[in-house]
């Protein structure tokens, strides 16, 4: 199992961009954690699972020692030059593919997200196009009530000409609780005209975020949805995907994959709706990179449901280098560890193992996407 | 530990009938999940948790070596023949007692779930009785508004008359967040009423729904109540049977034990409430079957909170002879495998270990149920 | 591990008082179990994860076998004297300090929460202050509607000038889904006069018990809110911590700490709360001392997301020394257990390991309720 892992170069299905450039000492405790704000006195969101898993995963590429102490390693990363710590930690997590949510970005003034993260990680880069992103582009670009929903379209179209999914992330837009059905065109004019009389540039109106996944639905490109937890701008309890069922049921005849990100403390039922809709998978997402030592323990909950061809590997990494690899790595050290116990148990063969491991690090993704092979 | 369980007879709590004749690979597939199409390009549901545990239990039964491939299970299973085969199975699976939920029959024209059943799996057959079957046979019968209730009463008198519990499948018809108070007799005449006018067969007002309950407390039998998963026909955050606590509540007084069934993902809320209803039970159900190597972790948590006198065993096996065999290999193995961890572990004692070895397999069940001894 | 688990002695930041005086066997089992009427007949409360905890830590320390028989260890309890047993059990869970609610006080004759239990334990007690307790004083006392907010506020003044902190029951009296902003002054008059002319002693009025919390950020003390599981006069989904997230917002310019106490089974999403809002805790509390032999696998969930300055010790203790004792050892044992598997994994080093520790187990909670230093 480990050589096989070890070997496997890993789809990383979901991630964003990454800082290329130096950061100090706040901003890389800020981009390591959901937290907006600063922690308080006597916390450091780096004195933690995703702490732990930084210092254990990414100390040793960057020749310092397992569990290195922070500050010692923020040391190190500004002796090497933050391009050539981020090109090697990005190679260490020997990534094939990298989807890249492109409809964020971060904080700092060079931002990798395109060729160059994909020079950085010896890895293709391919698009995955945010849904409310395109929206609000169109939006600022001065339509009108009426005129909105051919200029999305059109937009969407082009937007997508290169990607290989798109995103949708109304878990924090709305939640979850929502009448999943296709607007008529009538609707998707009165609330887009309400939207833009507003002037605000955030979309949060529930008929253009459901026009938007139906949308989706048509480009027929795969639909990732945000699910569970992130940061603090969501009510997780409306972010459990087993809300959204009647979309899914209403979306299946198109035959559109949809994979539910993160899902986390939901996965489980996330498992369960992955066994019984055909078009829903699973991805574990920010999950196992925030978890820690406990990343065994999680990613088994996620085996409980789903069959095995509906499981995908995301890092959801954002911003920090360290992240890809964090991510890549407890996958690795999770799977390994639980396909070794199931082993030992008894419970699946070394072939079964072996082709659950190419299925969820890889095959489940290539098919899903449609990604050339590696 | 593993001498005492592999000697142990159970009691199968809660089961269907099996399909007595030949299946072709997809029946056999579709018979194995809770999803109702098929599989999308490139997935499996044999391919997964249920798929593996099938080849690990039944495949040496039919004279297989453990994890032998779907294909050649499936082929030596004809070669043997259907009816040895499930009677193989079935014997394998040790049960002293299937309580037999007679309220849904399956899609092939060799269903056993009487005798034919019992004969084959040589062990004591009795049935629960669906409540909204029993509901739904009356509205087709031509009866009317003022009649519904008093012909309900005595169709359920004469269904339960050789029953050991009734069960109810509220979660799959309305969901727990529901007003669990005993309705008025005009309520339900004027529900029956607009039933009846309807034309639909399925049973899903909420009056009728709590009528039923509320029939079941005074008919005086153990009532079984479907809670958590299954398949897409309910909304999972709508199942979580901590909705429903009020009627634990008003059913207090009457004494009759609930028993919640497979409860995941909400085993835990499920636990709690055995603690603290005295008049509440869990089952584990279709849970363990399903979720393959993790049924020692789920195991566990079904164990968190609820007094050891309030644990049942149950497969909710349905079409398969294979999952009667599954449901109880798994639940043999879990609890051995966690029991000897809490040994290892000095949590209990060996006398501790036996003795709720025998509460949950089989002693529980023998006194809810008012069960002759094996 | 081990030797450092042994010798720190624990802050247990939410307990209340004991009985000191004889208890029978029913009186005994009863207080137990967070049930509120006998168990059934066949079933024990003393059978099940919590009674396996006492027989497991408490009989040694009254010199019995490890796991002894309940009713031998009652009548070794009884032989000692209950004043004797007390203090050994007290004395062996290692405490520094106390955080004792006394709003709610036992339902024997000789109950011990303040000096008595100080001395008893050999630990420094300190208050907990029940907003909803103070409330219902001052609504006792004769207040006028209008009266009330000023009488409250001194109250709290008042019964607040030596605690370390105040806890709120709004999990019990209304549940989370509610609007958490700050009331004015007249929705506050309206509701006094609503709560004072119904004659019912008990406060369940959301605007008042909302006024509670936001004069409790205004006291500036640590807020302990009770999350999660606990007697049946709570409704399970409506104690989600996470439904509260717009308090923790609306609350975090004060810079008062929040302590989710118990969680369970939302301890996941509390965890992400921890995580998310700097002034949101989560404390472990009821919870390992129910789940018996599976505390290591809860206390591991806690650890998933929420910063490790963020966990805190408390045993919820309520009328049996022995909760006092199974707390600190379950946590004890839990935490050493998790971390040697942590570190055998090499998911932590030894200092991480050690740090965290005294973190969870006293650092954390001195800091947050400014504690002396033991």
């Amino acid at each position: 199992m480990d050589d096989l892992l070890d070997g496997l170069g890993l789809v990383d299905g979901h991630c964003h961009g990454v800082v290329g450039g130096p950061l100090d000492a706040d901003a890389f405790a800020m981009l390591s954690t959901e937290a907006s704000v600063p922690a308080p006195p006597g916390v450091s969101y780096l004195d933690g699972p995703i702490g732990s898993a930084i210092r254990r995963w990414c100390a040793p590429v960057l020749d310092l020692p397992v569990h290195t102490p922070v500050a010692d390693y923020l040391a190190r990363r500004a002796e090497l030059g933050a391009e050539r710590a981020c090109r090697l930690l990005l190679r260490a997590a020997r990534l094939t593919d990298l989807l890249v949510d492109t409809g964020i970005r971060g904080p700092a003034d060079r931002w990798l997200d395109g060729d160059g993260l994909a020079a950085a990680a010896g890895a293709r880069v391919t698009e995955v196009v945010r849904l409310e992103a395109v929206a609000e582009r169109v939006a600022a670009s001065g339509v009108t009530a009426a005129g909105f929903a051919p200029a999305f379209a059109a937009a969407l179209t082009d937007a997508t000409s290169a990607a290989v999914a798109v995103k949708s992330v109304l878990a924090y837009r709305h939640g979850f609780d929502i009448d999943p059905s296709r607007p008529s065109a009538q609707e998707v004019t009165v609330s887009a005209g309400g939207w833009l009389r507003s002037g605000t540039a955030r979309l949060t109106d529930p008929v253009l975020l459901r026009h938007l996944l139906w949308c989706a639905v048509d480009a027929g490109l795969p639909i990732q949805l945000h699910t569970g937890f992130g940061d603090r701008d969501l009510a997780l309890p409306r972010a459990d995907p087993s809300l959204l069922r009647r979309w899914y049921e209403q979306a299946e005849p198109s035959g559109v994959p949809i994979v539910l990100l993160h899902c986390y403390p939901f996965h489980r039922q996330a498992g369960w709706l992955a066994q019984v809709y055909p078009n829903v998978y699973v991805d574990v997402g920010l999950t196992l990179g925030n978890v820690g030592a406990q990343a065994t323990t999680v990613l088994g909950e996620f085996f409980e449901l789903a069959p095995f061809g509906k499981i995908l590997y995301s890092s959801d990494a954002f911003g920090l280098a360290e992240l890809f690899l964090v991510g890549a790595s407890q996958f690795r050290w999770a799977l390994t560890h639980l396909l070794s116990a199931w082993l030992a148990a008894g419970a699946v063969s070394a072939a079964d193992a072996e082709h659950l491991t190419r299925a969820v690090g890889t095959d489940n993704a290539r098919r899903v996407y449609r990604l050339r092979t590696a």
